[in-house]
């Protein structure tokens, strides 16, 4: 079938069409229900019910040939599709349950027909309003751990990496987060915008040599550094949860890169909410311990990734990189368990680096996060955006000698203490 | 035409079939006199010549469906012969004069038509043989600098870069380098072989736990570091030349990589025949004068690859990098120029890791080099060869601190000293 935008009558037809869901997914005699749920711009996302039957259900989602930000028009092919199917495909193989089911998917239409996770809500917003989800740090690290781990070298073969690695180019998603993450909110560029209260410290930042050799550095790494299929663009609004399900959605910018962008985007967007706090807070008692839980989350995903990432790694050692032969020799063992925990703390000291740029991104360039924006007050707003400026400057700055998570969180707490007393 | 592997009697049909060719390169009455001279195993190479003038003469390599190395049989696709036509035809575009011309090729009978070197000999058998080539400095930097540069994210834009890098995969060759040069040399393995008398060096390299780890580490960079379109295995047997003329040919093994790994292959391959001339070179006197000249090169051909390296970038800032206008801050020029400095010096590190690494495959590894095999007294071999493993050893382990070149040079000079006073 040949592209064409589907539309609250039309996607009827198309399910319709469709043997893995009519009649199987959807009763025969089904009366299909849509509502277009997208922001229009980018993609189209139609909930499809059966309104005999609710529990009948599921979300379609479909690529508009192009991609309209704040503004401008960028050429982007529907090829993103293609990407975001067969990462969500390999997402339910190496991580089931972490992310929606896919039903169908059609290459042509530029089209996949998934899991409708009517019982889930965004990530950002629970996290705003204080929620507790006390499964998180456990299955965020299972996701985490398991697709980076078995799409790296360490469980791969080396032709088996190559080949899955050359069907993730996606080189014009990447060039956006290439231009949005590590270079214009850096310059003078027409798309940036920022507190007009914090003006101080965005112009300290773009003019401040030393850091920026540091972010071209981590733009260099994450150009090149293709250790494992990464999601991208894993901030909480690309998380959907509830106190007892936890699923990762929209890879479509997936691509082979740094595992530790994956992490770091994680735990920036918990600062970033613990920022927030002082402006969505004013009870301080309430404030303080919404924002210790936040923290203790941060900790505790590092340290489980950590713990679990090693784990398998000993266990499932099949990959080109060190096969367990090469550790044969007297000592060998003890060589090869501080070469993991040399890999994996050079993954931490990634994450700070990579995580560290996207706190400035979302301070000063295309788009900030909702946890800020939706801070009414422009004095409240600037003391989160003052300290996840410094936080993100330093993170960036000090990479090399972070030790433990232990430091990271550290300097979050140091740089909101000044700012917010 | 469906792949046949051509003989020395069908080839002439082939030629005569081939619009570029007949009646282009020869003459339409040419007399084809045709000579087999590949080894067999790998590839056909036929050399056809006009025997009523042999000024027209080309040189025809076809790929065969395997590759059989050391009584092994590895399953390698002909696939290899489009990897290496592509590296031929993007360096006849980046480094004209400095490879072989490429007349023709065939993608389905995996085989490419180019210029005959009948004035060049292979630089190994020339250095062994004491012979000097005054050009061989610029010609190779510029080479190196036109290669690497123009195909990184230095010079070409995001999209540019991973649509060339999709098209050299090469995951059965790279598995070849992966095995050979970071894994087996340094665990038991059936098809490695070294020299008796160092038996007690190679048995420490590999229980090395330190150096071992640090191996694992430059093999993941080597696997992970996608930085530019690296020949990957410019070793002296892959440059012909002649005093006047230089040519980079064989790049089959072409990938995206690291650019540390194909200035380091050209270093140590030089430092091996600098070893070599202790079982060569019998007067100590033409001996250090010459070790001497080889020594110089190496030194010049860091120092001029560096100079070029950083003029070519500063004068074509074109890539995704870094543009221009993210360093236009005061302080910005300098800042930009610091960068260059950073980003070279750490070339130089990956070259030592690389280079060093290739040290150690050499002497315990699949196969040696000419140089050294070609030394028939056992304990003179063994003298070079230890040095080469003290030498492998440290440029690997201090790679980290290593400032300029003068450090990898003063380590190859002591080294030596203590093994062969």
């Amino acid at each position: 079938m040949a592209y064409k935008p589907l539309d609250e009558k039309t996607v009827i037809d198309y399910i319709k069409s469709r043997p893995k869901v009519w009649g199987v997914l959807f009763d025969k005699d089904a009366e299909l229900e849509v509502k277009e749920v997208g922001d229009g711009n980018l993609n189209l996302v139609f909930i499809v019910t059966n309104r005999k039957n609710p529990e009948q259900t599921v979300v379609l989602k479909q690529a508009l040939p192009y991609l309209r930000v704040a503004g401008d028009s960028w050429p982007l092919t529907r090829e993103r599709m293609r990407y975001e199917t067969q990462a969500l495909l390999k997402y339910n193989e190496l991580a089931p349950g972490l992310v929606p089911k896919v039903y169908d998917h059609d290459e042509e239409m530029s089209l996949v027909i998934m899991e409708n996770l009517k019982e889930h809500e965004i990530m950002r917003k629970g996290l705003v309003a204080r929620k507790r989800y006390p499964y998180f740090v456990d299955h965020i690290t299972t996701f985490l751990v398991n697709s980076l781990f078995y799409t790296s070298d360490l469980y791969l073969t080396g032709p088996e990496k190559k080949l899955l690695q050359a069907k993730f180019v996606n080189e014009q998603l990447r060039k956006l987060q290439e231009d949005f993450v590590y270079t214009n909110p850096y310059m003078d560029s027409p798309e940036n915008n920022w507190n007009p209260l914090v003006d101080d410290e965005v112009q300290a930042v773009r003019s401040d040599g030393e850091l920026k050799m540091a972010i071209a550095e981590m733009k260099d790494a994450y150009m090149n550094h293709s250790e494992a299929l990464i999601h991208a663009d894993l901030h909480t609004g690309s998380i959907m949860l509830n106190e007892r399900d936890t699923r990762v959605i929209d890879p479509e910018f997936a691509f082979f890169g740094p595992m530790g962008y994956d992490v770091g985007a994680v735990l920036q967007n918990l600062v970033l909410n613990y920022l927030s706090h002082y402006g969505h807070t004013e009870d301080p008692e309430v404030r303080e311990e919404y924002q210790e839980y936040v923290l203790s989350m941060v900790r505790d995903i590092w340290n489980e990734f950590a713990r679990k990432f090693d784990e398998t790694w000993k266990n499932n050692n099949r990959g080109e990189l060190v096969p367990n032969k090469y550790w044969d020799f007297p000592g060998g063992e003890e060589a090869f368990a501080e070469f993991r925990k040399r890999y994996i703390h050079r993954i931490l000291q990634d994450t700070a680096g990579h995580g560290g740029t996207k706190f400035l991104r979302r301070m000063m360039g295309i788009v900030s996060v909702w946890d800020i924006t939706s801070i009414e007050d422009p004095e409240k707003r600037a003391v989160a955006e003052r300290a996840a400026i410094h936080i993100g400057r330093r993170w960036v700055l000090e990479r090399k000698s972070v030790d433990s998570i232990d430091d990271l969180v550290e300097i979050v707490r140091e740089e909101y203490k000044k700012v917010a007393g």
